[in-house]
């Protein structure tokens, strides 16, 4: 923290401008003695100064401007320099290394959040939004790293871990008080705090299945025999020409997949190998690989075509269904209804026939309302959209509620979770207040951890290194 | 120009940070109409203030900073706002289409810069020093754009069209008294300053090669016969493994090439096929590609294998040297030279050998002295390098006088030049004042077109369309 921190803080390549960033004691000097303009160590907090950067040699590298923020009043806390330069990457190279001649050190990844958040400018979890926004790629991403930049996670966190100190100095007090028998006076009390605790962690944990297909795309997985037509809709919903498509069965066998947004809800489309057994030793592995990522799927997109066998894709169908749980949702799609080798009437009875045996399925699966399309023609993919956007749909409001999209806080939430379970369980069991105390201290060690108030450099390093430089 | 313009002035991408930059009349007020903070109206000209920027609906899209510039003392000379947003390609778009909805307009390629030359804050060539400073890759070029930038160009143009202008109205004076039959007194004078000027322009003219090279690289054949260790020399000289090498003749087939820079000098290394009779088709395009990079290098490394048969490749070297220039610089080049198979005593004899045969050359080419490498242990590549950088220098010299790097620049300069050699043969022939002014009017109409005195819109269209978004 003694040193002075230099990154460029701009991503790589030419452009028009490209910003170099230092932080530290000593970035005003460090910046000044390179700079030919107005003295930046005589400069307000605030303001911008356009002058010359020059090296030893006295050779002008570049015109910048200067734009000067004085600690605690900056975003790491201490002192800042931005350098404003013509956006080339030899310019860059050179300014850097100026700068480190000059005394400054290197940035690590992360390394001026993580000052940030060592001065007391930004909680932990409030750091980890700012690289969740920097990586946000559709609206409700970004609303969720948002509300997490501006502090409302810690706040709920910080709430939970009140109350849960709340409850481990109500045990003290039976504790204190318990060699005179006292100790199954606020029992009650102390299962009901502990019940609505519980309550509320076990709602965040649960929201993290959809805080993360928010954050990463709700997957969908395109399923169905071969040459139905997956690749042909897969490119449609991308709108370019991802996957590779032909008559012949078989022709996809890698899994190809790709992110796309929908009405501010992120979708991560996967595009599999057509199921079916296969003699063909790639399109195996392919197959296998397909089902693999059916189990991981929200949704499935299950294509049947009406021009090919129609027993055999409902017998390959019912099998896969079998191996889904019940949250996964399937929209079965009858495709290339624009063919004209086809007539309406015949894809409607195709449709009451697909819905007849779909009503008797016996493993209540989650399945919505038969879509028809024509990929190729861009018929029926609105409807299409519509119904992903209706399954993606979950209890969860991320209008109305917090929801956990970040691995660690999951983690420690269901760590604490865990122990609080074990808690209430001996509450209610009536045993001695010592255990209880243990459990509900691994509890609050869990949420201490979570909030940053425990921390240790380990978890400071693995947090801070995913960052990248010159944030 | 009535209109406020708006870009992403960072490359694309992710980063820490991103600049959006709007410039124009209502660029404050705009700013001002998407900001939650200090109303940035009536912010100081040069501040810097941190807000959040919302949108239609009230929704934060980012906390960022907002930097106020006031015309005419910006960068375009109106007034100007840049945004300091995270570095998330989703808030870019959300931002920027954000500001689009409230009345800017989609900045076109070098709008701002357009900008700037219209307001008078830059000439036109150092408006165009600043697209090569942003190209510049090596400390050379970087030194050209940024003489370019700061105005030398302008001034050199500048003071040529002056004197162009002085020898035009003396040509006047001619013609205003040429009734009188005075028009022979003066010509002695102007035919010094129409030859000094003449000097100065073809000094100018002929730094364009130099001035091209140290811009995009000192272009350097490696060539020789097939096997003789060119890919291996290109490989080790870029410290990459570029080119696939292997023992079979004939590996290398299409043109590979790529630059790097020694001690502040950039070279664009070329390696090609193998020259030799080959029955291989693809093979055969190879050599013909080499043979035409061959006629455009400033440096030729002529590869010479001490374990191949000598007198072949002696063969080979001669009848290329005939196809060579004599400006084209040849630095023979003796590989391999730390196999064990070969003695330094026969590599002495060797070398002998074709000093001998090189004196004896009666095409008078610029040979160089003989280098002896092993380009896989790393032997002789700092004398190589040296070569190379002597064979590099020219008569100019970018430290003492103006390069030409531009090709507009060098275009019109080469116009004005043409046309002064042919008004500089009319004053010696004694010809009519009318015919000389009007090609010394051609001369001047070229320089004011160089210097941006006389513009059209497709002239800036074709300069300004080169820069990138932004900028």
């Amino acid at each position: 923290m003694n040193t002075t921190i230099i990154a460029p803080a701009t991503p790589k390549g030419k452009g028009a401008l490209a910003i170099i960033r230092l932080s530290g004691p000593e970035a005003i000097s460090i910046a000044d003695s390179i700079w030919e303009g107005s003295p930046l160590t005589e400069c307000r907090s605030h303001t911008a100064h356009l002058g010359n950067i020059i090296d030893e040699n006295g050779d002008i590298l570049d015109q910048a401007v200067a734009t000067i923020f004085k600690g605690p009043k900056s975003f790491t806390g201490e002192n800042v320099v931005e350098f404003s330069l013509h956006g080339s990457p030899w310019i860059i190279r050179e300014v850097s290394n100026l700068l480190l001649r000059k005394g400054a050190r290197g940035a690590e990844p992360g390394e001026f959040s993580r000052r940030a958040y060592l001065n007391g400018r930004m909680d932990l979890a409030s750091a980890e939004g700012v690289a969740d926004l920097i990586a946000s790629s559709s609206r409700a991403a970004h609303r969720l790293a948002m509300q997490q930049t501006k502090g409302s996670f810690s706040k709920e966190f910080n709430d939970l871990r009140d109350k849960l100190i709340e409850l481990a100095s109500l045990l003290e007090l039976e504790l204190d008080f318990s060699e005179e028998d006292v100790e199954f006076a606020d029992r009650t009390r102390l299962i009901d705090i502990a019940t609505l605790l519980l309550l509320k962690i076990d709602r965040l944990t649960a929201s993290y299945a959809t805080g993360r297909a928010i954050k990463e795309g709700v997957p969908v997985v395109i399923a169905g025999m071969p040459n139905v037509g997956k690749s042909t809709l897969l490119n449609a919903l991308l709108q370019e020409d991802k996957a590779i498509v032909s008559d012949i069965p078989g022709t996809t066998r890698d899994i190809i997949e790709d992110t796309c947004e929908i009405e501010g809800v992120l979708f991560r489309f996967v595009d599999t190998a057509g199921l079916r057994d296969s003699a063909d030793a790639i399109e195996s592995i392919g197959i296998e690989r397909a089902r693999k990522r059916l189990a991981q799927a929200s949704i499935v997109l299950w294509l049947i075509d009406p021009l090919a066998p129609i027993g055999e894709q409902i017998a390959e169908m019912n099998s896969t269904l079998k191996e889904l749980s019940p949250e996964q949702k399937i929209i079965p799609v009858i495709t290339k209804i624009s063919l004209p080798e086809i007539s309406e009437s015949q894809i409607e009875s195709f449709q009451k026939y697909i819905n007849t045996v779909l009503l008797s399925d016996e493993t209540s699966h989650d399945i919505q309302n038969i879509v028809k399309i024509s990929a190729e023609e861009g018929i029926g993919l609105e409807t299409l959209c519509e119904a992903l956007k209706k399954a993606s749909t979950s209890d969860f409001d991320p209008e109305k509620e917090l929801l956990l999209t970040n691995a660690r806080h999951y983690g420690d939430l269901l760590k604490a979770g865990n122990a609080l379970h074990r808690a209430l369980n001996q509450m209610q069991a009536g045993s001695s207040a010592d255990f209880i105390a243990m459990d509900i201290r691994e509890a609050t060690t869990a949420l201490s951890s979570l909030t940053g108030t425990i921390t240790t450099p380990d978890l400071l390093n693995s947090i801070f290194s995913h960052f990248c430089i010159g944030k």
